[in-house]
Formats: structure tokens, C-alpha cells, sequence
């Protein structure tokens, strides 16, 4: 059977600005690969309510999964909830579960949950929570829509709650070799062992260090004996200089 | 007059494999903020040529400029070219004057321009080339859409001489203002503020370092007196503690 497909919507103007870089699309890209679900696709939009619509939409259609990261904060630029809402047809409002976590947690801080932070407790209906275990407002799962934070601590703990619930596939194992060869070199019987191989991925990244031109080149896939035995057939075509 | 728009796509199965962290996104966005281009959208493809076909042809129709990284080497992975040749219906095969530029930087190092290595003079017809000062290969744009390689050194280096090719608009202004009090007892006088000022972006950005919650305000648009304004106003609003 296939593994499961996913996709990633990284949501927020400051990624697109280049005042910040994502980390979020990384940290999911490795831990998925880990638990063998394929992400497919990535894509960021700004703080737009139609942008996030229209990309929910399409990727939540295409793939098993749909990841999200950012615009789940108390200000006014925070309208992930809202969107997906829009987006898949639900209702949405304050929801009793979501702001008694959060009432526990400013009972707890001593800060006072107020009209903003109250925003926080918007969830769609049919929603399932995702817990924060670091600032106590949740994410969800709605459908296959699973909606996390953009600060990556709280998105990563999100996530190590969320991924044993889902069910994946088989690790997508890899192994990978140095050539200290220019790619133009070794591309002809790479190209080779690429269609002799054709469950397996043989990808070859370039690489220029102290002058010497060569490519890791990394094969992945499913199955370790045919890593195995690509990349046996890779050491014979490039041996050591 | 508006901003010009445009949109990113970054192309490779080592992104979404979490094997390679993309360097290039938050590159491009930094110089598009600077020359007054609006990066609306970015989206990660793997080496396929359907899917790179379809976000080509999404994105290049949606924007004003659509870039690219990553796909045009020597490697049978490398199918960017033919992909965006097809995408927007032109014909490709290699080109005389991509050829020659091949030709000189292998006769100048001493290797062989093999039959791998002339891929990469393959550009399609109508393109115009993009130098690229580091390893030869040129890059290509064919209507409003730029192909550029995605080793990061050579994606800036093409860029660098594409951008004032480019008309831009007016850079993006921005100021901020760290506010070392929680989201949650800002966000109302925030939205406030954001409503009073519809022609700027006014972002909030929490973060939490040695147990103090904090969000920096990000106030950007393209006219530094209304920047002035509205970030006056933040300032009276959240005088410092």
C-alpha cells in the first residue's frame, strides 16, 4: 500500500517579507519522512482570508493531510481558525473545551482571559484539539486539516503530540555517498542506475568546497534491500580516487 | 500604481524530503522587499515534471514575476527546462549561444562538455539568458517566468544580476517595536491601530525568552510618513515599562 500523502500551508506575511525565516516546513519535511507519510507539496501565503482559503481547499482535496503552521494567536492578523472554517464548511465560534483550557491556564499565570485571548478558543465544530503543552491554546484537526502554531517550539510540540495519532506508511529510508566528481561527470551512468531503479529516488546535490566540485548524491525509498543494492551498485561505478 | 506581485517556486525532492533545508525563499524575499516587488506566494514541488508544469503555470499567470530554484544541472533529476518549456508552450532544445558559454568556461577548466553537461544548454525559445558568474551554466527567463539554479551561492549570484533588469515599486518600509508585554493584553489597541491605518500591515510576532512573553510589532508600507504615524501611535499606546 502507498504511504500517505501530505502537504504543508506555512500562513503569514512576515515569512513572505523576509523579515522571518521558516522553520516549521524543515522540522515537518524530516519528521514525516520518519513516520512515512510523503509531503508532497509546501506552499505560504500571507494573512489573507481568501489566499488561505483557496490554498486549504486545494491542497486539503489532494493529499491525506494537510499541515498548517501560523495565525493562530489572539491578534487581528491571527485568521487561520476563521479561514479553514470558511474553507471546509464548518461553523465556528468560542468553544466551551477550548476556553476551559484556556481559563485554567491565565487562572494558573494570573493573566486575565480576556476578549483577545478568548479568541484563541474559536474552534471549528467537528473539530478535534490539538494540545499545546507550552501556551495551552490548542490547535485542531478538522477533517484532515491539522492547524498548528508558527512559533516553532509550540508547532513542534504540537506536532510530537499529533503524528502517533495518525497512521503512516513505511519510512522512507536513505542512504547517501560523496563523489568528489562535478555532476557533469558522473551524470551518465547515475542516469543509469536511476531507470534500472525505478522505485527508488537517486537524487544528486551538487556541491563546491575548497575548489573541488562533487555531489552527495542520496538514494530513498521504502524498501532497504533495494537501497541496499542501488547504492552497492553505486560504490562499483565510483570507486575511491 | 501598485506594486508589481510575484511568486516563488522552489523545486526539489530534497526540500520536502527534510534531507536539505531551502536556503533561497527567504533570500528572495529579502530582495523583493528591497526593490518593491510583493512576494505573495511561495510553493515547494518535488522533481516532478506535472507538478512543476501546473504550479508554472498557476503561478505564472497569477503574478507579474514567478522565480524559480533548483533543477537545471547535469542530472537525469534536473527537468526544470523541459518542465517550464512545457508549461508555457515553447519549444526547447539546446541553444547556440547557451553552447558556447558552456564551451568556453569547459575549455577554460579542462573538462569535457559531454553530452550531460550540454543539458544544461538546453533553454527554451524566446528565453533570455541569466548569467551566472559562478559555474557557467546560464539560467533563463522565458516570459515573466525566471529559472535560476538552487545551489544558494549561485541562486543569489543570478539574481543579483536579474533584480535591476526588473521594474520594481516602492520598497517596502517597515519599522518595529518590541513590546515585552503577552499578545493577549495587546491585541485589542492593536487592532485598533490596525483598523485606523488600512493602508499599512501592522504583524505581531510573540515570542517568549527567559520566561517573558513579548511580541514585536512590525508596522510596513510603502509611505515612511504614515509609517511614522502609525508607529507613533504604537509608541504612545505601549509606552515602554
Amino acid at each position: 500500500m502507498p504511504n500517505p500523502t501530505a502537504a504543508m500551508l506555512v500562513i503569514g506575511d512576515e515569512i513572505l517579507s523576509g523579515r522571518t525565516r521558516d522553520a516549521n516546513m524543515h522540522h515537518l519535511a524530516q519528521e514525516l519522512t520518519r513516520v512515512g507519510i510523503d509531503l508532497r507539496e509546501a506552499r505560504v501565503v500571507s494573512d489573507d482570508h481568501d489566499a488561505i482559503v483557496a490554498a486549504v481547499r486545494a491542497l486539503g482535496t489532494a493529499h491525506d493531510h494537510l499541515f498548517t503552521s501560523g495565525g493562530i494567536g489572539p491578534t487581528h492578523d491571527d485568521i487561520t481558525a476563521d479561514a479553514v472554517a470558511d474553507a471546509l464548511g464548518a461553523a465556528i465560534d468560542v468553544r466551551d473545551d477550548a476556553r476551559a483550557i484556556l481559563a485554567a491556564h491565565y487562572a494558573r499565570t494570573g493573566a486575565e482571559l480576556n476578549d483577545a485571548r478568548l479568541r484563541m478558543a474559536r474552534i471549528p465544530q467537528g473539530a478535534v484539539l490539538i494540545d499545546n503543552p507550552i501556551s495551552a491554546a490548542p490547535g485542531f484537526s478538522l477533517g484532515n486539516v491539522h492547524v498548528m502554531a508558527g512559533v516553532p517550539t509550540i508547532f513542534e510540540a504540537m506536532l510530537a503530540g499529533l503524528l502517533p495519532t495518525l497512521t503512516g506508511g513505511a519510512p522512507l529510508l536513505s542512504q547517501s555517498l560523496r563523489i568528489d566528481r562535478g555532476e557533469g561527470e558522473i551524470a551518465a551512468p547515475l542516469a543509469g542506475l536511476a531507470a534500472d531503479f525505478p522505485d527508488l529516488s537517486v537524487g544528486s546535490y551538487p556541491f563546491q568546497r575548497d575548489g573541488v566540485h562533487g555531489a552527495n548524491i542520496v538514494i530513498r525509498g521504502a524498501d532497504g534491500a533495494r537501497v541496499d543494492a542501488a547504492m552497492g551498485r553505486l560504490a562499483a561505478l565510483f570507486p575511491p580516487a
